[in-house]
């Protein structure tokens, strides 16, 4: 039997519990400042009131009670934070002793790092964490929603230290959670915070050639140009052209652009609408990661990326970071 | 101005001639022996009753009015037939001078050559024709009546001669049809031609995973799974990994997937019907090229491929050919 502690109690640092107490084994969910009426559903009635699910095996803790003696009990540990999370997630298990502890990523991003680089999100957790730790990144397509309620899941986890990751599965899988394995985290982690940028196009695209019955022909190619753009920065950054165009690229890609939250920024952007609007009107408060990242990086992208060579990317950035109308560069995706 | 002469008058044979005739070229649409009714309702009211168009710069003819002046007139010829409808096509044309003839291929498929390898349609009708032709083939993400509709549509014209697929190309693009030029003829046609195969099964994980709602970690998990295979199989055919996972591998998978003959199949077959009953009941009558062209490579495939790196041809294989239930082999797909 395994002890899992995930850190935050939102919609996908709980689902991933799911396939692991289904399996037998225990959780200890420990919420963000953010996930307290989570918790107290948790602990009141092993209820989520997000996803609707009952939890089996699974306790629930506000942050300021965890305790050392929980993080040494945890065989793996779930950084269970999105992207804004992860400064705050860093802060505050750093405070422990987690020395040789295995983490389990599904937040997803980059940054740029010290010698201006782009560099993924395990990078920046190794880098502010003066411990010795290893992490493993689960990508791959999986709407949380559907793996909390068993339906078939099968996405990678991954680290270079391909055992660890191997090791780490054999908790989680089941016949609903069907886990990959591989150790391409550059190439994994890249494909899977990328593929948030590029659903904006993809959502934008689903609207803006449709008039009163949905078009097929523009989004099928869009998604074949966008990949194309993502394998470019991918290569450059590292990674595997096969892992692009694995689960944690093209499969995360097309689970994303059916439905989400960086799709429906897209869809009012294909309305004529300008990014400060939607996101003071619209979605206003909502997380959108691709948007987050193309801010990000944005700075980045100007000074040491050949833009032209990534037209769609160039196209996404003028509309979130300069409120320009979003438009597929058609004439110059010559593939 | 230029002469467009399309054999065959079904959907595509005559969505193609949309965008040339739109440019101010004109188009003769001959019809197959299947065609009388859309001949005469060309000739008398310039309408495609599938289609639901009006056509301009468009004559029709019935096959046995066909003249070779006509054939000498033509600045291209569209070979418009469906896979079934080649043999016909071939010794049809092969009874007129073409030669030096420029022909544009949209139809799809794979047969087995003399030498017993698999082989892609161009080479077939070069080998039946002694008459000095060339072709080039129409491959990507394109529904038929979407283009007939002047719905943006972004495909590929393919030509090993890349300067003649340019030339081509520049009698049908405009704003709403545009064309990139490739090479890779093998990779683009055989793409195509497999696409239509694993729809059937990508259809069948729409259906088979959702109770009442849609659920799409499985289909978007599938969609890679099924690209990796189909890039094995092209690549040890001579194509190439960039037309796979370009537009006329990826995007017409997608844009297949979405709708058509071939997700419907697998959509029954996800109900635990049989393929025999389905055939002989609900799809009755239909073209379903994936079927056809498993059926036809059947033994080929049990011969000379090594089916046990192709787990998802495998089993759409035994179903199709055998009548067994389909599923998708999860645990064979580790990438």
């Amino acid at each position: 039997m395994s002890n899992i502690l995930s850190i935050g109690a939102g919609v996908m640092g709980t689902a991933i519990t799911i396939p692991a107490t289904n399996n037998g084994h225990n959780a200890l969910i420990v919420g963000t400042n953010l996930d307290k009426e989570i918790i107290n559903s948790i602990k009141e009635k092993s209820y989520h009131p997000i996803l609707d699910v009952q939890l089996i095996n699974t306790i629930a803790k506000h942050n300021n009670e965890m305790t050392q003696e929980d993080i040494d009990k945890a065989d793996v540990v779930v950084v269970g934070v999105n992207s804004q999370g992860l400064d705050w997630f860093i802060d505050y298990v750093k405070k422990f002793n987690i020395e040789k502890k295995k983490f389990l990523l599904i937040t997803k991003g980059m940054y740029v790092n010290d010698n201006n680089k782009l560099d993924i999100f395990p990078n920046k957790i190794l880098k502010n964490i003066d411990q010795d730790i290893n992490i493993t990144a689960v990508t791959g397509p999986c709407k949380a929603q559907e793996l909390a309620n068993k339906n078939l899941t099968n996405i990678c986890f991954v680290n270079e230290e391909l055992d660890i990751a191997i090791q780490i599965s054999n908790i989680f899988k089941n016949n609903f959670y069907i886990i990959n394995t591989l150790s391409d985290l550059i190439g994994s982690e890249a494909s899977a915070a990328l593929k948030n940028i590029y659903a904006i196009i993809i959502g934008y695209s689903q609207i803006y050639y449709s008039n009163n019955k949905k078009i097929f022909n523009p989004e099928s190619a869009l998604f074949s140009h966008c990949l194309n753009e993502m394998n470019s920065l991918v290569v450059s950054m590292g990674g595997r052209t096969d892992t692009v165009y694995g689960l944690s690229g093209l499969g995360d890609l097309h689970v994303t652009s059916g439905t989400g939250r960086n799709g429906s920024l897209g869809k009012f952007l294909a309305k004529n609408k300008k990014y400060s609007e939607i996101i003071s009107n619209e979605l206003k408060g909502e997380t959108i990661e691709g948007a987050l990242l193309i801010q990000d990086l944005q700075i980045f992208f100007q000074q040491h990326v050949d833009i032209k060579k990534l037209p769609i990317l160039n196209n996404i950035l003028l509309s979130i970071c300069k409120d320009q109308k979003l438009d597929v560069p058609w004439s110059d995706l010559n593939i």
